[in-house]
């Protein structure tokens, strides 16, 4: 057994997302953490490294150093975990993907489009891997939409309504000590925006993951609804995708009642396909003519080559970090490749992991839907996306 | 016992709606059907008659007839029902309240937003009742919402999300001999709308009368996904709504898995509220910083002043009929009272019935839809619809 | 169109169950209601008849007097609805039945096993229509579980269970004036069983319903748990059907959160169904090695012999009110038939309405449940049943 | 950061519940698999280790030269997971404690009830950990439901209806190669219970960790439905607890359309409760009176004292995996204490984990239930279980 080694920028004590990240690692255990620059404050880094039994000599006070520290070292880390405000995502992965290392990287890719184009072209010209963690892609239901849609189950494709909502920003959390909210609500750490940026691209990159289809162009309109608050917490759009497929998208975070709401449902000539993320082991399927089928994770009607991305048997619920886990379990089975001197693209072939290409598109889909939202919600292209303002 | 005499125009065998209007009327044992032109086709009309228990002699070949001979009788109708395609309404309308009979019409309104104008002023100065069957209103439950709307249990409201969808024309259900499909496909007989006039306008009503709130503006994409089919079959749209709410509108005949799916969802700066037709007997109740809440039809904390329009304990569902018939049994204590002498406005007081100022509104909504799909989802304000093309 | 001509004992203003057989009679609009003794206090049966427009002629003041005279008019009913306390069913069912008149009567049959023997010998011999309200039984999607069952899509029967719960007498409500609960709880109109004849006659009968096997023995424990109350009011019991079958059976009115919680759920060597009344508009199939089903009242899959006994398109929720009607409308059928001269077999054969066989097995149902508690759980057969003390 | 040192015996490649325990202990980063017996096949348990990144030095061929190794090695293990068919139980658990090494064991605790008394009295004796995993103990808002009803949150309780109903062994699956139904249905193996023992246990266990009541005594009815299975496949039970309370249990693996089907109801005088495993975020609670809520794990409502066993914010689903980690969770940190001096009384007190008791009183309810259904549904103590044949 060789473990991948692991290390991690951000993700200090009290963070969210750095923790999620290390149990995904650690649950097919894959990974083993050995470096980190887990906070920009030294204290808190220092502590940090310490609690997750890293050794104090890579325990680093910024990523340029550990970059470069870890690209020495003969036994240094394999990739890194990327899980900082936004506004950081693109010098450090720049500075990792230069030094030689694996970058995993949280979403969006980057603070906007221009660094995007560049983050993209860095990655392509790195010959190393980049992996975005789309999380709710890798949800094992998910996959088996995807592969339904891909098998035309659904017939030709027409419609896609999406929605990502929660509540928990309804009052303004940011101002009474909540730092999750209070760096999502800053334009200069989350970029131009907030609710969008921060789940809007996750309910983008689900929607273009399970159809396929390219999202052409969209019509937006962003609210901010609590007073004082300098980002949207609030988006509804018209989509258009290629194909004529047409749809919608609502994300809020001031929308009591909804904890983590991810919903998508797709529908085409010949049927249609629920999800949600809050129950996500099994999808409803409408076969149209027929009665509903419930299809269940790892149970009668799954597909066996997504097996591999569940743990346990049907009806024994896997969640969120499970999901989180399969982008981690299938990231190492790259590397592993990769080691063994298998190319990048042959590597990656049987992995829907999201990487620069779909990093890109969100950015291009943030900076179209504040576009179109400026313009009165004007219809606006993605493929346009670098040339508006 | 005093059975308020009633005629009907239009629903002979085999209509529909036609049906449901009967059964809604016989429920609370409130009406007589004495009177019909249950059909254009003669020999329809009779054997409609016929089955039933009409007399021969008020079984009329048209709703002219009808209207003028029903006035002279000393035992004529006090009301008729108007359950023919939309394109007939105004006519019959018209000649009903101008020969001094109370009027219960199916919706839309009228065929166009002109006919509107023209029947809201006849209806007004007719000084008799006009009643919209905008069912959905009458749901208990959605009674009990839009009370807790106005008590302010969702605080200020920001969001409303309204969709009512359904899967009977995936295909081309119009040329399969399906009789419901071809006339709300045919333009000469439904109007230029399609999915929107046909269940839009419902998803409309029930968003304006559960928050109380005047639509402003919209900003819509029609589809018609079935190759040559004339008229629209899926509705998307952006609403913005008086006060600074938004709110989204999806409707569709073309979802696959969806049989009646009208939801409605309302949010606010304290709370939110879920309602869907399928089920509809208990609404969710989100109440901010609180657990969610389940409240039932005739259950714990559901209001007392809606005991009326319940007929069974909690947990013995009441369905569409019901829910129908309590339109029809809040119109028969209005008709009561008007026999008894009170004025129109009075009587009408105690009940949130739909009439001509909801008919009118929905068809502003429909021309302002429909100008804006044509216009590439240009927002467009209602109260300018009568200036349109 | 030609009326049944019905009339009712019990069910005076303030009744419960009167009130739903009315509205359950009208659904369809094959009966007229023209007679009834509606109250054992003259005054409350006089003012029940004004309000329900009965003729104050026709309007008796005791069951006796109704059935002689209303067997004497030329224009008398057709069939009595029998809606009082369970321990008058049994004399005023044999009065009507030997006037000569059909007769529609509530659950339980009758006061005890005795009476129940006979009223089947008195029904027997009349050759009159005799029909018990087992409302569930005439869902329409019940009756498709029934068809699903009979066609062996569940294989070979293995399992049984069902449960009727609620939660209104969880605290002693017949102390507070609600009269359904007093004589509900009081053995001298109920007879020995409270929860167990209330609900478990209608459990009990549903399960009999749809498997079609005969229940053999019980192992029952009858509790009380609201102090001083004078009968059970929780029902815990194993069952032994036919065939092997084995089943488990829990009513109560003591379950708080359960409004009117009857559900079945039968599982068979080739898969199994699931049905639930407070949501009764689908039921869950389950084919044993596929993905569930959803199979919704009048949608995709529904038995088409079923659809007369539905009113609207599926998606459009019918609920307790039109179950019942089911019963009506299918007693309406029959009666018809009669009137034409058909012998009463032939006239029922094709409706499955539950009569005197069900009503006798209801009560040595409770006979045996109440002798089996009585002996610390005793596994009691129920064609034992007579010979029991 | 110091991590336990963790062995396993049992849990070879292939297996279920081991690999299911790995992850669980891995979740939190508490434990570090260091020494296995992983099978009785020499080449499959090294296989099994080097897969396991195990030192080929401490993958041992037996659980006894384990056991003495381990214990003498300065860098031992701490504990021992035993992860066998239920046969081994006994003689592995003795073994590690007597060798001072604390115990994980898989339920139920021991092949029979005289194993149970004993192994009691060793783990008593030894001042070891021994820890029972009854995951579905650990799930938050199991534990939630456990304080709810020790708050007096149901009033006084009177009823609990416990199920857990799987579909696999519908058919003969040990009969088709599968390895989980073969030793699940053999006798010499699983003990004298098939389904009773695999998760009758659990089911017991749950109703008895969140009532707190002992069960006193137990009428069952044990079938065995598939031609040829040497152990019974389906249970059905009516239980009575202390204090007057009535219950059911349903457990059956060969119910078509369940998986991992677990659900608990318990009912009180003032209030109800509900979860369900397969979706195991929230506990429906009913306030007798009152609308019923929904407390969602980690959400409003939810207790802050079962924080810890959270990894995520609400919204985001825990499933099985970490239900079951929270078990290893709370065992790592009485290790912890225990290395720190303090006696094991004091260690253990903070955390409800289960162990010998529960083992213990898990093989009485086997034992009583198998008497009880070999003599027709007797009632039968749990006390006087060591005394029965």
């Amino acid at each position: 057994m060789n473990r991948i080694k692991l290390g991690m920028v951000g993700g200090g004590i009290g963070a969210f997302i750095g923790g999620v990240h290390r149990i995904a690692a650690r649950i097919d255990d894959q990974f083993e953490l050995v470096a980190g620059a887990l906070s920009s404050d030294p204290k808190r880094a220092r502590e940090s490294a310490l609690q997750l039994g890293i050794d104090e000599s890579r325990s680093y006070q910024d990523y340029q150093t550990m970059a470069k520290q870890e690209a020495e070292r003969e036994d240094g880390i394999d990739a890194v975990s990327i899980v900082t405000p936004n506004h950081m995502h693109f010098p450090i992965a720049k500075a990792f993907l230069e030094a030689g290392i694996h970058v995993i990287c949280d979403k969006p890719m980057t603070f906007n489009l221009a660094e995007a184009i560049a983050l993209k072209d860095i990655a392509d010209k790195s010959n190393k891997l980049f992996v975005l963690t789309h999380n709710y892609s890798a949800y094992p239901v998910v996959r088996m939409a995807q592969h339904m849609v891909q098998q035309g189950k659904l017939g030709r494709l027409r419609l896609i309504q999406v929605e990502y909502v929660q509540d928990w920003m309804t009052e303004a959390t940011e101002h009474s000590g909540n730092k999750q909210a209070e760096w999502r609500t800053d334009p200069a750490r989350s970029g131009a925006a907030g609710c969008l940026g921060d789940i809007g691209t996750h309910a983008f990159n689900l929607a273009r993951f399970i159809s396929g289809l390219k999202l052409e162009s969209v019509s937006a309109e962003l609210s901010t609804f609590v007073e004082g608050r300098a980002l949207d917490d609030n988006v509804h759009a018209l989509l258009r995708f290629e194909q004529g497929v047409k749809g919608m998208m609502w994300t809020s975070q001031v929308a009591p009642g909804h904890e983590n709401g991810l919903k998508i449902r797709l529908y085409g000539s010949q049927g249609g396909i629920e999800w949600q993320q809050e129950n996500p082991n099994h999808i409803l399927f409408h076969p149209h003519g027929q009665p509903s089928q419930i299809i269940t994770r790892a149970g009668y009607g799954f597909n066996a080559q997504h097996a591999g991305l569940t743990r346990t048997p049907s009806g024994h619920p896997e969640g969120y970090l499970e999901g989180f886990a399969n982008l981690y379990q299938e990231t190492a089975q790259v590397i592993h490749q990769l080691k063994q001197g298998q190319d990048l693209q042959t590597a990656l072939a049987p992995f829907p992991l999201p990487g620069t290409q779909e990093g890109l598109e969100g950015l291009q889909f943030i900076t179209a839907m504040l576009h179109s939202s400026q313009h009165n919600g004007q219809w606006t292209q993605l493929e346009d996306a670098h040339e508006l303002k």
